[in-house]
Parts: C-alpha cells; sequence; structure tokens
C-alpha cells in the first residue's frame, strides 16, 4: 500500500489518528513531544500487522523494548482534528537491538508533517538485556 | 501559612509549580485534564510534610490510592510561564476511603484558578481494596 | 445502538479509541487524568455527527466552549491497548452554558470504566462569554 | 556550576524538576516522550537566567522558535519522585536557525539520564520564517 512514496519492498505498518484539542499548544499547532507518542502508536500497530501483539510481549514473554535513542524531523505543523497516518518500518533487527522508521503524514493533502527513527534494545520486566524471543525475530526480519 | 485564605486550622500542604508550555492548547490557556496533574502533585507533598512519601507507600507497604472519583471547578484560565500553588487538606480519612481537596493558585495576583476534590480508595497493587496502615492513617487524620 | 444501556432516546455520540502506552502509570493502568481528555474527544465526535465541527466554531465563529467543571466517576481500570467506546450525550443547553454526560465502556466486556458530565460555557477566543451561536443551539437541543 | 561535568566554559542553564506519577508508564519508568518535555523546560529556564523570558519573546516581538529536529538518548531510565536537573546549553545561534544541547541528570546519584539536541527555526506567529532580535542574537551567542 505504500507504492506511492517508497521504493522499498518492505512491509509498512499503517495507522489512521486524529490530533486531539490536548495534543495542541499555544502555538495553535501539536506541541513536539506528541509525535514520539505517535510513533510509539505506529510501532504497535506494526507488531500487530506482524501478528503478534506488544501487550503479550509484556506479559507472557517478558519481553520489553525500551527506546535508547529517539530522532525527529518535523517538517510541517500537525494541527487540531488533522487526520493523520502514522507509516512505520522495521529497519533493523540485530541481537538485542531493534530500529523502527517512522513517516507522519496528514490524510487530506498527502503533506509529510515529520519523520523519525528509534533505537530500542530488548530487555526483560527488570530492564535487563535479553535476547528477542525467535518467534519475533523472525517476524521482524520478515518484515 | 494559609491564615489569609482559610478559617481552617488544619494543616494544608502546599507546592509551588510553572505552568508548561506543553500544557497549554491552542485556546492559548492550561488544557484541563493538567489540573488533575497538579492535584496529584499537591496530595503527593502534602504526605511528604506529613512526613512520608507516596513512592515508599506503593513500594515498602503495598499501599495505593487510586482514584476513584474527581470533580473540578475551573474559575479562571492558567497560562504560559504562570506560577501557581497547589493547596491540599485531607478531608476525609475512613476506612479504605481518602478525600482530600485541592485549591490552585496564580503567585502573581493570588487569583484562584481552580478548586476540586478527589476521592481514593486504599487497595494493594492488585487494585484490591486494603485498609490503610496505621501510620498513614494516624498521619492524615492528624492533619 | 444504545438501547442495551440507556433508557433514553436522547441521540448519543459514540467514537472508539484504543488505549495508548503514554496514557499508562506504573500501577500498570490507564492515569486518571486521560479520560477528560477521552471525553473531549467524546464531545467533538457528538458535535461532528451532529453535522458540525468544532474546529470551524473555533475559526468561523469565534465560538470556543472551555470547561468550566468536570466531574468523573472511576468504576473499574482501563488498561494498556483496551479498545473502548466514549458515549457522549447532550445533558443541557440554556442560554451560554451547555452539559455534556460520557461513559467509558470497553469493548470486549461492556464493561463501564468511568463515567462523568462536564459544564462548559460559550465564549469568544479572549475567552468572554458569548451567546451559543443559533445554528449550534438547535443541533444540540434536537440532539 | 557546571564544573565536575564538563570542560566547556559556556553558561549552562539548570533547572530542578520532580518525576510526576502521570509522567510513568506501565514499565514502572518515565515514559520517553516527557524528556522533551523536560528538554523544554531547560531552554525557558536558560532564556531566563539570559536576562529574558520566553513569552515575552512570543507576546511583545512576535518571535517563536518551533522545533525542526530532535534526538534523544536515553541512558537510564527516570523513576517517579526522582530529583532532576535538566543542563541546557546553546550550542548554535546562525541566522534563524538555533541549537540547544541538554543534559537530564538526578541529583540523588548525578546519574546521567538522557541527554539531547534541539535545533530551532525562528519564526513569527504565523510560522513564517524571521530573523532573530538582535538583543536575543547578542545574549544566545554570549552564551
Amino acid at each position: 500500500m505504500n507504492e506511492s512514496h517508497s521504493s522499498s519492498n518492505r512491509v509498512a505498518g499503517e495507522v489512521g489518528l486524529r490530533v486531539r484539542y490536548a495534543e495542541t499548544d499555544q502555538m495553535g499547532v501539536v506541541y513536539y513531544s506528541n509525535f514520539l507518542v505517535w510513533f510509539e502508536i505506529g510501532r504497535v500497530e506494526l507488531l500487530r500487522q506482524l501478528g503478534f501483539d506488544y501487550k503479550t510481549m509484556e506479559v507472557d514473554d517478558d519481553c520489553f523494548i525500551p527506546v535508547v535513542e529517539v530522532n525527529c524531523r518535523y517538517k510541517s505543523p500537525a494541527r487540531y482534528d488533522d487526520e493523520l497516518i502514522v507509516e512505520t518500518r522495521v529497519t533493523g533487527v540485530r541481537g538485542a537491538v531493534l530500529k523502527f522508521r517512522y513517516r507522519v503524514v496528514r490524510v487530506g493533502d498527502r503533506q509529510l508533517l515529520a519523520e523519525g527513527e528509534t533505537v530500542h534494545v530488548v530487555t526483560d520486566h527488570t530492564l535487563t538485556k535479553r535476547a528477542l524471543p525467535e518467534k519475533y525475530a523472525q517476524a521482524l526480519k520478515g518484515a
């Protein structure tokens, strides 16, 4: 579904959301930290589209993926009530390190609002580094 | 320190805070849900002034106080960079039920911005109702 | 669609949402102030279902509806990744005062998680009280 | 005041804050987007220490500094009730582009929790690029 904006043939998760009033600030646009919340929504939906969900990863497999690095470039402001799509791709699966890339696009005019990356380390609930269970590694590498 | 705005002789916790940009919305004032975050800051500081802290309550005593009801009346808008004081009082300690009352006041002009109440039930970490440990009950009743 | 949980024949707006990781706290449940953000989502969707949108109200009609009072009763915790429905009803339209009622229900088991009310005063962008434009008053009274 | 952790002789703004319950997530640590909110608090306090405040910049000088890029590396989790210091430095003032660098340190053990950078473009309230007023440029270059 991403042919129009990508030459990659990796699977990309897409999820829609609408800008909340609480996410705006007095500049009349979305406050910058909210894009990180949206990145996470994209990440979780990508996992869901790969056949498993993050909630189960935490509870059943004692597998957490805290963020160790994030980068975001803001291209154009998001505004109240805008309908957006977050596109998420897996860009790295190596040992206990995962990488994702995101694009936030406004539905109405296909304007790119922001893009970014996150790096994660796989841990257990005590935040101690651990290997990614094989079933997840397979699915993510396939993506 | 509260003589000027209260005839009560109960102890009131006071804590100062400054409005964050992230807390404003596109109306140019603080978004309404943030007052509940501030209520909690007031509640925790009142506990601290009574000699114990909420972090320890959770970790050492398996004692949580989730909110079961909140009410807030907004009197005047809070604006970016305003310096505020949250005044918190204990208004009820009965069995596993606690009640607190809050006033949010702007430092510059002593304007009352909002006031409200919360009702809490004491639980363990599974959110099962339990009795408030005696040391906390004593301190709160004394307040 | 609301026959099962209401004897009222007023129109109720419904909107679905999914709990975000950012909305949870260390108790493992949704932090209490987020329900107020959801109430607003419900309110805006109800307006949309009545044929107009809040964004236009602000921009074209200089008509804002800040909250002057909110009440929320928490019945059962919302958890990460829960799918929820916010049901919103108009419960009062009198002069410059509007009232809404909300129920937050989990889709999976139809569990009621919280219910609440908000009271609003209609203002212009300077937060000065003003009359609700007739087209909105008609639509809301009809609801 | 920064001799212990910096060989630079630039002025660094420091501001203290305490982790709020609302900032934690179900992993039991601070949710990652909150560090960006703290970066902004550090940025504003640095400006204040340089003799002017951001509120005035917006209102009197029609001068906004929206973020166009942010990067954050998470070193160690921040936890509920931790007392933190945000150290902020100006790292670039060139035309309409400003850069800041941040370190978030826990007071108790001087542990570095996160560090990051933001890049800003100076705009007016319509988000159109404009020059930074000379008084601000001087102060920031001096820092």
